[in-house]
């Protein structure tokens, strides 16, 4: 294990060539936009307006580096469940309930065994959400993958009211940030993970336990608060996540001593990885944030933050 | 080039895995199943029901192995057109019209320039078809991808009116099948033909002509006649395609010697493809197939078929 500090980019992940990638595209994609569309470009779903009432919402996303470590330690299932909860957490932010799910699996080798595994872990989130899986498309390419390895990636559409649509435009000064605990580390930041963890063993069950689905906590939360935001905390942390859903003018203060952290965190900072990098990259707890009025808190709400004008995007609260 | 004849198992992708594959899926499919959902899994696009008048049909689908030689050729905006052009015909066979798509570019090293060729090329089919792009991923997986390599998926989501559903099971003994050309080999096939060219030079305009898009012809022949089944010629060529799509009871007899193929064909049987590999694997210059009556055939129609009783499947009325 190296001594130094783990940074994303090191780990063979450039969170600014990324960037560069989205700035690139949205020409493209802004050339394609019919009048279907609603909201712009890089949000956690896209959204389509199927009549005056209803919008669809779609998010396309894959695992990943995690599968690399779930294969050697049998539990590619546990990824499929993380493709199936994050495409659904995606859509959720915007007020959806998921309609379908469906996948593609490639690797160097098609595997029966593991494309089964995958896609009876994606099939047990589905199930409990009530997605169906409409499709899915396995492809053998042993000259793109590498051998023995396999991705997997998948698209969850859902369906809102447009009166029920969610996405920050309500959220003002004096809410507070409700934050939904994580399983872990989910399945971004494996990059990392893997540079730690190397060829050497680890413990599967600290390291990989699926990606949380919200959706039941977040139905229940709009039960009873007046739900203004929605960030779904993935690659670029807690910080990186909220700051995507606010309005213009209004950021939000985090502080990170209001929770409690699963274990896997002070694993990755006693290997290295320093604080300000766990919160850039990790969602060191939070795998989903709700933004509600500050009245609407009920007693089993963890409040993490408060929104605050004069604030530019998110900051922590201890720094 | 190895003088044997190529096969497709040879060239190391086996569809009889493929079919394990899918019949250990079904299952775990299944048990997602909501009432939304409408058909059979394995269809060219997964229906959903959104209201008592309206289907969604969606299709996700990858370009694989055609990206490594598209790189190779400077061409990787012509696979973009071929994710694109491939997931609108793979809805169109429902008579869907196309509503949007979202993608995802996985690589070693994402290089900026690559990803904006493949967006922009799925861009350009997207917007002559009137389909957005809503919304897309990039990853950057060095422990999962070769080294510069890349794949690229996409999903495509289109809606279609109950009463305009197209799903074969109207075809009877006597309809005829109307073959679309394809512009060549389209994006089937790949792993067969990379291992004919090697690392030598290679004709791109004889073997990487994008996927053509079959939305206005389809759209044309469905003003001036009863389109009763549509199929989408991808792997499995024009008699695994169509016999998708043919009610139990019902086949098909095609004549290969009716339609003129283009260049490309006869390229890879001069390199060892023989016939009966070149049929099931290649779309041999049909890449969509309609069901009409006979009676609707018009003056500018490929007539490649007809439907009869008594025959299993597709059939090659040359055999």
């Amino acid at each position: 294990m190296p001594s130094e500090n783990q940074t994303y980019a090191s780990a063979g992940v450039s969170l600014a060539t990324a960037e560069a990638v989205v700035d690139r595209l949205r020409a493209a994609v802004a050339s394609t936009r019919t009048p279907g569309v609603v909201g712009g470009f890089g949000a956690f779903a896209g959204l389509f307006a199927i009549d005056g009432r209803r919008l669809l919402a779609a998010s396309t996303d894959s695992v990943g580096s995690k599968l690399v470590l779930a294969r050697r330690a049998g539990k590619l299932s546990w990824c499929g469940a993380d493709l199936a909860a994050h495409g659904i957490n995606d859509v959720l932010t915007t007020g959806a309930e998921p309609l379908f799910f469906l996948d593609y699996v490639a690797a160097s080798t098609i595997d029966p065994e593991q494309v089964a595994e995958l896609v009876e872990g994606a099939a047990e989130v589905c199930r409990a959400s009530g997605c169906a899986i409409l499709g899915g498309e396995t492809a053998e390419l042993p000259g793109i993958y590498r051998d023995e390895e396999v991705d997997f990636c998948g698209t969850v559409v859902g369906i809102v009211e447009r009166e029920a649509l969610i996405d920050g435009s309500r959220a003002e000064p004096g809410d507070v940030v409700v934050g939904l605990p994580s399983a872990g580390i989910h399945a971004n930041g494996f990059s990392l993970v893997r540079r730690i963890v190397g060829d050497g063993p680890f413990d599967a069950e600290l390291l990989l336990p699926p990606t949380r689905c919200y959706l039941e906590q977040v139905r229940a939360l709009r039960a009873r608060a007046d739900v203004r935001g929605l960030a779904h905390v993935t690659g670029g942390g807690i910080a990186g996540n909220l700051a995507r859903i606010l309005p213009q003018g209004v950021g939000a203060v985090v502080d990170p001593g209001t929770w409690e952290r699963p274990p896997v965190f002070a694993w990755l900072a006693g290997h290295g990885v320093a604080e300000d990098e766990l919160r850039r990259v990790f969602n060191i707890g939070i795998g989903f944030c709700a933004v509600v009025p500050a009245g609407d808190v009920g007693p089993g709400d963890h409040v993490i933050g408060r929104l605050e004008a004069g604030v530019e995007g998110v900051e922590w609260g201890d720094a």
